[in-house]
């Protein structure tokens, strides 16, 4: 098959998995649900037909494994590498950020025929990334890394059912969830992901090596004033607090552009009491700062709280914060950043890196071996809705890429 | 007894009334609820020992009636004067705005002991000014005006009883709201009200005659822009819907400040998706703009909305809005103004007129018969909140105003 007519065949994959959903009108497949199984199910038939060997672990990941070549290495203690991303999505998604990276892989060990390498290839759909079930993210890619805190068993979804009981209800056992972790001496972890954001896109350009995941800082910010009659408190008189949190918003915005690559997000904000003839006491707004330059980021957050105090100074109100979420930023391997960009240009694209704002499972593999990401261009830049899309071409790219990948991994395995 | 004393027996009443409550921890009195009963008997009560004679009209308004001389005039004929207030509160409100209006009413009445004048005195407790039970204010003062739209006997509450049920449930009878008109002819009406805003407090004055109630327009306006992931959406590449909004609000702000007199208001905000890491891509805000003069503030919302607009251009968002409400201003009469002006001076009080920016029984009243208004310091400009207090010597001031103004009145009558 033509990479083209197999990355129609990829989509395709994608679109008939999208099916398997939570939600007949939408599509929502978390952690462990019923759907899953049915994705499972469908993606283990395909990498049985083509001779590789699957399993689902403890932690619910889905694992297709294409052997070494047994004539060079016993394939017992032949060095295994990994290429996957995640099966289970955000409520109302699309049909893409995770399965298309997963199915890729799958494409990708197709498209090797009965050719094998000096090492083997391990395909993993994680079975959880989103965090939407749980509220904690990257079960599975934690239990591949080894880093899965055994109290995140006795985390409970909104039904009040555990970590340990949902793995037991999917015909699992959660005791050997340590089973799952990756054996020492991995190669590596590839993965193909929608960019998620419009950057390639505005650059036309189909593919981009991930050089750093961004930390981010996450914090919230409240503003105390005094809330008032709308009709009988004049202007002057006024301690409204949303006024406070609009000044700091459009602050967050100056300090932001101010800072190339800097990203702040006030992505939430309420008010008290919340009634449109009511002067509001208090705003309570998020902010969400990231930047692949950990110093930079945390400078950027730095200020921006700093800008809510001095805001709430002049302005007779009160500001206080609370930090919510404190998370380094995380660089890719630097010989896979390189061989992915040499393999990015044998098949003819422009070499092209990014910083990921977003967190992905390579962030998580990055603590157990050599990770290494490539972006696909999404229409729009958008993810996370049901008009996700990405491009035939673009795929087609990322099959060939893929083979470039793997052929230079087995130059260097050689080297 | 002295007015300092009868003034502190005043506030005693509104706290005592304050403890008949919907809500055994706040203060939650709604239209022709239980605890309503209570307040209608304790003070039913009261006015009969001081030889009014009493009525619930069929809209749940408590009124009692001091005659005139009957020596001068018949019962049957004597013109009538109106002094009252409302006696429904908010939820978990003050002690204070509405009672304390009836309550100073019927104080005044006492005070009087048995002097009687050439128009009968009748204290009007309303059943409804709030609009919090069926989302329709002035249910009692727009029967006593005889503007009660018949329409509004069909609007039901959160439990689906409707107003006409209500008032059958309270023993009343809905089809006979129209004798609660106050015949043609009433000399005028007069309401005593916590001020509601900080201004009386910061000038250090007890007491202000109301001159008008300024109009309101009210509308919604909301920002389309596009949604995104917070992490991957380069700043520059952003349609923020809460960017565009925060720079709204600023201008509302500097709009306001740069006109003397009005208040705007943004009191409600909401952000869709409103998560903390995805960029909004919708925010919906109230605006709220009085002013006593209505050209100035109907050109006010005008610009308010035009900011809307270009501050959307500029960011390549999508502005809409909806006028939710538009209502002229309403004078008091300018006699009774210049009387109750009078009539403070006499007490000792420095002269003080100012408009009102809250909606009062008077503006529904004064579409029947001329209409005034005295306001009282409140502490803090605090309304609508347990903490609401007024100081004994601003009450006595009132008494003391009261009784100047009734003499005026009964010589105004006679010239």
């Amino acid at each position: 098959m033509t990479s083209t007519g197999q990355a129609a065949e990829v989509i395709r994959w994608c679109r008939q998995l999208a099916r398997f959903s939570e939600d007949p009108n939408a599509i929502t497949r978390t952690f462990l649900s019923k759907p899953m199984r049915d994705v499972h199910t469908a993606l283990a038939t395909w990498m049985a037909k083509i001779g590789m060997s699957v399993r689902i672990d403890a932690a619910g990941n889905l694992r297709g494994v294409c052997p070494a070549r047994t004539a060079q290495t016993p394939a017992s203690v032949a060095p295994r590498f990994y290429i996957g991303s995640h099966l289970d999505t955000v409520p109302n998604a699309g049909a893409f950020d995770g399965v298309l990276g997963t199915v890729l892989a799958i494409a990708l060990v197709e498209r090797l025929g009965a050719r094998r390498f000096a090492f083997a290839i391990e395909v993993v759909g994680f079975s959880e990334e989103e965090g939407v079930r749980f509220g904690a993210p990257f079960l599975g890619s934690r239990a591949l890394a080894g880093t899965f805190d055994s109290t995140l068993l006795e985390r409970t979804d909104e039904r009040g059912r555990s970590v340990r009981e949902a793995i037991r209800h999917f015909g699992l056992d959660p005791g050997r969830i340590a089973d799952a972790e990756a054996p020492a001496g991995a190669l590596g972890y590839l993965e193909f992901h929608i960019e998620q954001g419009p950057v390639l896109e505005n650059l036309n350009l189909p593919l981009a090596v991930v050089d750093v995941i961004s930390g981010q800082s996450r914090a919230e910010l409240t503003f105390d004033g005094v809330a008032g009659h709308a009709g009988t408190t004049p202007m002057h008189m006024r301690k409204d607090a949303l006024q406070g949190a609009a000044a700091w918003i459009a602050e967050v915005e100056r300090l932001a552009l101010a800072t190339p690559g800097l990203v702040a997000t006030v992505g939430k904000i309420s008010v008290e009491p919340g009634a449109g003839n009511v002067v509001p006491g208090r705003a309570t707004a998020s902010i969400d700062v990231r930047h692949a330059d950990d110093q930079i980021r945390t400078r950027a957050a730095e200020r921006i709280v700093k800008a809510g105090e001095e805001i709430a100074l002049q302005r007779g109100l009160k500001m206080t914060w609370e930090p919510r979420l404190e998370q380094a930023s995380t660089a890719m391997d630097d010989s896979m950043v390189a061989m992915l960009e040499r393999a990015l240009e044998q098949t003819g694209a422009q070499r092209y890196r990014m910083s990921s704002g977003a967190g992905h499972d390579a962030m998580v593999l990055a603590a157990k071996m050599p990770a290494g990401m490539v972006f696909l261009r999404c229409e729009g830049g958008i993810s996370h809705h049901p008009s996700e899309n990405v491009r035939d071409g673009d795929v087609a790219a990322a099959l060939d890429a893929g083979v470039a990948f793997l052929d230079e991994l087995e130059r260097a395995h050689h080297a």
